[in-house]
């Protein structure tokens, strides 16, 4: 059963929990903007592609919401899904047949579930169940849901691939926690683990979502056909690799220890998705869009925001840093990236990033389990 | 919709959290008793009981386990009824149809989730999600639910009855926190909070559970017909409440904080129960059963652990004694408890107490919604 399977990818990290200053809830403001800009589409797929017949066999509608986090992004897409799909009921003349709705919220087991069932809206209209797991493996019964979201979450890999931290591969990312400085040797390793998650995700989520479902993916990523040396997300990861070596050089860490970590995030462009999504077989995509950008070259703003930004790095890298290096360099590292990104925020200008999103559905019966 | 049926019952209190020396995952090994006399009488519920069309029927077999803490009671209980499950599709002759299991662990919203995801067993064959809220209100699509188990919860009331907190009512329990030594007035008021609560619990259920699905319940109670005045579980609450008196008495807290502070708590009777399952209608007792006692008298033990006692009554207690009175208190009051219980071992002879469970089955349609 699957639920072994999962055991075998190595558990990710959960964005920070708890609500203080670092926290994920007061620092995801960017994914909140991406989750508003994707209401609309969101909303247009399920009126255009949720079909009849998946609104009259079910008794209740199962919406899954794949590293939910800690909210409140999670409550607002949740409610976004819930009156679209409602709408779409009463737009077909099923007012009568809406079913009871049940929203499973799910993110790794270290996830803060207690903080997110504490948050949760009051005046919701839908059951609420956490998930815990990696979405790597299986994670719900066969054919349970009808709905699954996904926001600013596919990215992130099950682990580093294992020859990036091996002095002895040629793939050996010595000095470097990301890619956009590497050798091609680095990204293909990277690649290569992106390609095998993505497919144990698309697997899972074939089995798991019943044939006519709808899967929403909203992805960080790069425009298709851009060299990674050129990928902004991976430039940004890069500089705080830089503050991490800075802080070797001064002896505070050890390099080896900067040697040894790499983060387990790929920013894959559209195409690289949807060549995915064919592989498995089993799903069609039904539509590609892209959300405007937040960064700053794009919204015009003329001067970035050093502090805000370290921030929100730091809510969503700050669990796998802390587990690498310890507590205690945190304020120091991020402290040194928020005036590095000041000093280089150039890479806005020449850096390539897109935030897309995609519509999948279950297209045929599984033949893979 | 009853998720807001819920928000007007007042939330109760969780077992205490974590994993520390008054931890209920420490301290629940009579319930972890229960658990374990429970598990041959459940098994053959379900071999006798659960009907064919609700196995051939169930894509999904969905287990719910109501006031399931933190573990590890709950994971014996969810792994024995799907191993009897799985037998009953065996001796059914369905082999072939049996179904993925999904286990709903809930409890107060207030529960530790983290730790129950945390502590989750790795070898685990069925699906997991945890559901927050009280189970005084809806907490799953309608029928949803293919087996409910609820063990030592359901003698939890959603709220001490206001009469007995309030000096103009003739039901005002001055000096006491629970009934053993009250008037007639004051227990009347806890069973009119029991029947409402109850009935509550039920009409909730009957439309969670599909036509056809089992509950179990396991309670704490009393045996039929006994004053309340004999109550062993009420007397061992009210010499907790004697402690606080003593320091109310030494002016460590006000007599208007002890005056003001009732446990939410009714230990009923089998016949309680039964009449209370007649009045809603939905459901059929399938059988009633004893489990043997853990109290010091029954099992022949010859003198009482009160350490073992003041810890066990701690864990469950902290919660709720805490959000009154305050965290300075807490160790003094259960030490004075461990004293109290130990010169007052003689309430094991003569209080009456019984550990039963019942099997209820859904019956018929639900006409409550």
């Amino acid at each position: 059963m699957a639920t072994e399977e999962s055991r075998t990818v190595q558990e990710a990290y959960p964005m920070m929990g708890g609500d203080g200053l670092y926290s994920y809830a007061k620092n995801s403001t960017q994914q909140r903007k991406a989750t508003d800009s994707a209401k609309e589409p969101i909303k247009k797929a399920i009126a255009e592609k949720l079909g009849k017949e998946i609104l009259q066999s079910s008794k209740t509608f199962r919406i899954a919401d794949l590293g939910c986090s800690v909210g409140p992004n999670t409550f607002f897409a949740a409610q976004n899904i819930l009156e679209a799909v409602e709408s779409k009921y009463k737009s077909e003349g099923l007012n009568s047949q809406i079913p009871d709705f049940q929203v499973f919220f799910s993110d790794h087991t270290s996830n803060d579930f207690n903080l997110l069932f504490t948050s949760l809206p009051q005046d919701r209209r839908y059951y609420v169940a956490g998930v815990p797991g990696s979405f790597h493996g299986r994670l719900f019964p066969k054919n349970s849901l009808h709905f699954v979201h996904s926001s600013y979450a596919i990215h992130w890999l099950s682990r580093a691939p294992k020859e990036v931290v091996n002095k002895n591969s040629p793939a050996w990312n010595k000095g470097r926690i990301h890619y956009s400085n590497s050798g091609d040797e680095v990204v293909l390793a990277y690649k290569a683990q992106y390609d095998k998650d993505v497919q144990q995700f698309l697997q899972a989520r074939a089995q798991e979502i019943v044939y006519g479902g709808l899967m929403v993916l909203i992805v960080p990523g790069i425009p298709n056909g851009t060299h990674h040396s050129q990928s902004l997300p991976s430039m940004n990861l890069e500089l705080l690799g830089s503050c991490l070596m800075d802080l070797a050089r001064k002896g505070m860490v050890s390099e080896e220890k900067v040697d040894s970590f790499n983060l387990p995030i790929y920013n894959m462009s559209p195409q690289e998705l949807e060549a995915a999504v064919e592989r498995n077989g089993c799903f069609s995509v039904e539509g590609v869009e892209y959300l405007p950008l937040v960064v700053p070259n794009v919204s015009g703003e003329s001067k970035i925001n050093g502090q805000v930004l370290a921030s929100h790095l730091r809510a969503a890298m700050e669990g796998i840093i802390k587990q690498h290096f310890g507590e205690e360099i945190l304020d120091l590292i991020f402290d040194s990236y928020r005036k590095k990104i000041e000093e280089n925020s150039s890479i806005f200008n020449f850096g390539k990033a897109v935030h897309f999103f995609i519509i999948l559905k279950r297209i045929s019966e599984n033949q893979l389990s």
